[in-house]
């Protein structure tokens, strides 16, 4: 890759943990610019430490062309597999937003109803790992489980984990960033309009010409600079050096 | 414009995004000084980063006098239109405040409970947009758009805009910046007193005679000087300066 | 007053700041240790702000010993009232703590369910301004209402203010200062408890002895050196000299 | 112990201070490596200033072997009584982690929802304190209170205590460190889960067998190195030296 394009990869894993859409935990990747049927993402490591060298290649089937002796992230499948389903997706978000997790455990569907994250439109699928494998933990360690899991994601730009966190997409880096960012704010935001509303009280979500005419507009673009900006700067801090103690 | 006046607009921009009010969305202007007809707003750019080299001068049909380049924000047909709707109003912001987006989505209406907040009053009105257009990605993207806006928002201090945020005034620049943060503190204590107080539970909201009471002292005079200066040191330090990776 | 003790005050006004007990608003002072029928409170400033300069002495009207030209804050007859009425509170704190506010505006009282609050006990009284005065802005502006708040407070360790805040008294500042912090945490908390027991829902508080066994040992002796030496080392911190733009 | 260890004990009270699960009270240990009978913790201090100096070493029965003229922390036995009960565990936190306290006075039991906090499998106990003791402070100042704890906690990773926090353990140092931290985590994400749901509505639960398969993993390596270097680093940072006024 170029390095402008390492940079937007590194950015993305601190962008998201700054945001707290990740924490130590979740990854993003993003489909390679010179072959569609490879991807680059980081090795096992807290989001927020990585930088250019640890950023690794895999083929589709999720294996690191040159691992070097770095470990894999256990759930890279998840990426490998929604990037064989969807050959338009360039990146991939797997988080543990918290404001989402609650929606994945109940019945309650999440639906657009702010205008950042009209994405959402009417509704996002969750994935029951149980409709596939019993007695798991609830991670998505095998190309069988990445595949189930690309299945209920479908066509659209996120889909729920049960019990578990979020996968999200997009045509490019930020856009899936943004949407991921969004998507834990409008939750967040549902919650709150649905204790307002009561049981059986009415909110108004977006209708399906304004989730149409909003999409194509969402790429974030006034944010990913200041995003991207930020989370590079941090890369020169030295606020992790550890010293004697 | 005299140079302290850039910077209160500058430092405008700066802590409403530190206060969570707006993030890198979200605008602030002011009505220029010298001439009724002009008003003063920052380019298309994260608030965050706003510099007085980034600030443009506007006619009330929201052409820029000297563009030199910049682009333009979309909505700038909010600020245009209060301004001639408005001769009092001196400062408009429009922001994506996160507590308030649930109210707009909702019947329920906002109303004083904290004499911070006072200038609620006894409510503030909704703009659907759908009552004007439909299909749209709720953005003031015309003139038309702001005409309307305007007209909802009528003589009152602020107006929720559905599915997107709101839009507050001020007969001066840190009334309209100091409502915005009190707004959406205001918004967060009635989510919470609405859940305290449970179904048909009793809320003692101001009454008339107290809102009346409190709007005219209502500028922020102790907060403004703070909120300034932190926002302009800021300016000075170099967090953002890029590293090679 | 001795120089450790004019810390203190500094301090405390951070330390509640920092915690956002305190925004731009709230006060707290001290009676002077010299003379009982004397107090000390910053000038109406920012409390973040405030440095030993800045603190004045006051007489129990209320009225400044030495005003050397600075402006006092409106509320400071909350502070004489309270001492004239109750002879062994050495520090007074006002504050808009955002989670008890609601509770002022809502028939639900407050009550002790968390150790580090059980001064809470069986419950706050609830300063009603109406009761006294109508059509105010809610702020204590003379003596008659400066009184008025103090025979609500009686006896107890705070009293919630309808609609504006509270007061917390304390027989030494560590207690002052502690009781508010905890009193904004016991809120939250007690909120969190409504919630999940459901209407009808049982919580356990704490009972007569329990309150009775807790009180005499919190002055928060653990955290107060913490919070100080926090406080104080801003101070010397140079982060809002202003630059020029 | 060796110098690793020791700084591992110094990280994980600060990791926990970082991330609210306790603040300046709140206290965990360690079981020395060399002798079982033995255990390390800070003395009476709040966490986020602890150093190695501040390590003191008690026996089962929570005396110190060497005070060297430091204070112990009051509630030591917690730490002394599980470890005699529990000899597989290596580590003890005692917190007030602030979501969970609502759970502990309400009869909603917390359960497994979120895989990152699987070790919740089917429930916590609480520990009542007034069932071995009436009218305390609920502080755990006594072996006799100490060991009811231990009794009520039995073979589980954490207990509730009503009214003031919980104790977790691990049989490693991250493993209690993390727990402690998600547990905080997933009472917030049950709590929004059980009001989305709302009365009598459903959530789904992790089972028997999905709590299986996830504990033996959850031992948060990727998380513990980014904290544990991040704690440390701070230790460095010379915020806290007091200036003159």
């Amino acid at each position: 890759m170029e390095e402008a394009q390492l940079e937007d990869l590194v950015a993305a894993n601190r962008i998201l943990a700054e945001h707290g859409v990740i924490d130590a935990y979740g990854h993003v990747s993003v489909r390679s610019p010179r072959d569609p049927q490879r991807y680059y993402l980081a090795r096992s490591l807290a989001p927020e430490r990585v930088t250019a060298a640890d950023l690794m290649e895999y083929d589709l089937d999720s294996r690191p062309l040159d691992a070097a002796g770095r470990e894999s992230v256990l759930e890279r499948f998840i990426h490998g597999e929604i990037y064989r389903a969807r050959p338009e997706v360039q990146c991939v978000v797997h988080n543990h937003s918290p404001s989402v997790v609650p929606f994945s455990v109940t019945g309650v569907p999440m639906k657009a109803l702010y205008h950042m994250a009209a994405f959402i439109g009417d509704g996002l699928p969750t994935f029951e790992i149980r409709d596939v494998r019993q007695g798991t933990d609830l991670l998505i360690k095998d190309s069988s489980l990445g595949k189930a899991l690309a299945r209920t994601l479908a066509a659209k730009p996120a889909a729920l984990m049960r019990g578990h966190g979020s996968v999200v997409v997009g045509e490019n880096l930020p856009r899936a960033v943004g949407r991921s960012i969004y998507l834990e704010q409008s939750a967040r935001m549902q919650m709150q309009a649905l204790l307002l509303a009561g049981p059986g009280g009415k909110i108004t979500y977006f209708d399906a010409a304004e989730v149409q005419a909003s999409i194509s507009r969402q790429d974030y673009v006034r944010a990913w600079p200041l995003w991207r900006d930020k989370a590079l700067a941090k890369l020169n801090e030295k606020t992790w050096s550890v010293p004697d103690l």
